[in-house]
């Protein structure tokens, strides 16, 4: 056999009438090594939104089945998707949320299916397809738990500086891996939501995927405390007394390598995150601001705990921007990198 | 009249078996330009650290009402506090919580007074001075309110590079302040913390503080929500929409210039920090850690509503380190030099 073909990555276009699909363009028109992209959506949509912004980019549909060609810059493969209405940038149409969650059936499928190595998603909006009438909907991570059949996933986030190091560590560098052990819930429920069984699954679902898609032989992980200063011994709570600490000392026993609970403001200073793999903290304001920060546009979601490799970018619709051409590529240019990268290391097509 | 002489600033050295004693002798051995810091402690103790770790430091005990000198690298003014009991090096010792509490107590007394322009404070052990019977202590900032009689204060940290930005903003530097609407709370009482009646007390200081004492003619301060995405329009909690947001819009009808309530992830991006004098965070773990990475060990906290200039370092006694010469000054480096920057600022002796 000759080299083996750059993995075909599926990009779900998302939401039409926000900046997905300019986006995907903005990729393709660019080029990207390494692995073969097709774009999941209207041809007519993605055609359109290319002539109103100036992008050169040839798109060729593909029949069900057929090969996807090497990936060259200004080309770009589409496995198609009709929309349910006309679509204009900005505006949000009903009907089309059942072309959205269309688009992300299709990547599944691709993936179980062997004929795609991973996906990567654009973003949809929540509101849009709740108000189509699917009321349990409460987004892409949920919609893929689900899709697979698993009982629990992890949201972690990269930036884009984890790409290039093995064991990132902070190193003075801005290559951070933040997962959450909970994550789009009101500030008032997180206390609660923190047990001792969550945190078991959250934390062997981390350090299995850091070993299977990431490459690391044996992941460290340091756990952030819920209250401030880890709780200072119990003066400002007893979650890390009563159910953050054992539930560390029995995955400990179980042979993972976790550090902490550490301090939040502490764990992210170079003292305490060199030479980890990832950084778990409780809540989602947490963890996310500094990764953010470090990130700086250039950070990208990743889904654990799936059968498959699916990554997103960090930002939302932005309506306001869609069809501006002054939305910026440089989270799904980062998730696109990730998920090849999670794809050759942990197997696929 | 000549050029005024450099601000005095009183140092307190905190607890005497931690880090605090040797980090005022090193930085007096490296030298402080542009003010007149005087340790406020027990001349004994200092001396027998500066022999230990082999600084050359000459100790100048002063009289009350006694005239501060210039300050030149190796020499150290000091106000002398008598300790209780002979010290240790990271051994506490329960006696010696009232010699702790007195170095406070010379400190502010020197600032009211107008024979200090400020007081920098190095580290305290909370837990010694509860032990000693002080049962409602519960740091340094609620101390400091008490005996200054106001009725709220509020704990703001920069970055050191804060310093050296009339209007900080992100600007692709590491130039951050972060002031917090609640401190050391745990984390499930941190949403009923959030009342209208506490953000105003809070905002109205914060604006009043970074006039007087940062010359910002015009705060512009960026505020958080509370919950994550703020919230989501009510779909990740209420508080941002029952008394975040109709608290912001009472307080720019009283001409304060507020950003948000935003998502924390998104807040602290070049996006939303460019041009922002100061973040309001809601607790502790949502705006320090990004403060600290930021920072990087070169962060100081500063207490704003006080009538008068009080910073700290951001760190604690490190009883591990004390006695080894390992600590490092830099946050006490800071705190010194915003004091003296606010100082000057602010009006002082």
């Amino acid at each position: 056999m000759a080299t083996p073909a750059a993995p075909v990555l599926a990009l779900t276009s998302g939401e039409p009438a926000g900046i997905g699909p300019e986006l995907v363009l903005m990729l393709a028109a660019e080029g990207v090594a390494g692995t073969r992209p097709v774009a999941v959506g209207d041809p007519g949509l993605l055609a359109e939104r290319a002539a109103a912004l100036g992008l050169a980019v040839e798109l060729v549909e593909l029949a069900p089945g057929e090969a996807v060609p090497a990936a060259r810059p200004g080309r770009l493969p589409v496995w198609p998707v009709a929309l349910r209405a006309p679509v204009r940038p900005g505006v949000l149409e009903v009907a089309n949320a059942d072309y959205v969650l269309e688009t992300l059936d299709v990547a599944i499928h691709a993936c179980r299916a062997g004929q795609a190595a991973g996906m990567v998603t654009a973003p949809l909006h929540k509101g849009v397809i709740l108000d189509a009438g699917h009321a349990r909907f409460t987004g892409h991570t949920e919609y893929l738990r689900d899709a697979c059949g698993v009982e629990e996933v992890v949201m972690m986030l990269a930036t884009d500086a984890a790409l290039h190091a093995e064991r990132p560590g902070w190193m003075g560098s801005a290559a951070l891996r933040v997962a959450l052990a909970t994550t789009h819930l009101p500030l008032r429920e997180v206390a609660d939501a923190i047990t001792r069984e969550r945190l078991m699954r959250v934390l062997r679902i981390l350090d299995a995927d850091l070993m299977r898609w990431f490459g690391v032989a044996r992941p460290r992980i340091a756990v952030c405390g819920l209250n401030p200063h880890a709780g200072e011994g119990g003066h400002l709570g007893r979650e890390e007394l009563e159910v953050i600490e054992p539930t560390l000392e029995a995955l400990r026993g179980e042979g993972l390598t976790l550090d902490g609970p550490l301090p939040a403001d502490t764990l992210f200073t170079p003292r305490h995150l060199t030479g980890v793999d990832a950084v778990l903290a409780m809540y989602h304001d947490q963890g996310l601001p500094v990764l953010k920060y470090a990130g700086f546009g250039r950070a990208a979601n990743i889904t654990l705990g799936l059968p498959l490799v699916r990554t997103s970018v960090d930002h939302g619709t932005a309506l306001d921007l869609a069809g501006t051409g002054r939305a910026d590529p440089g989270s799904l240019r980062v998730a696109v990198a990730l998920a090849a990268q999670m794809a050759a290391r942990g197997g696929g097509n």
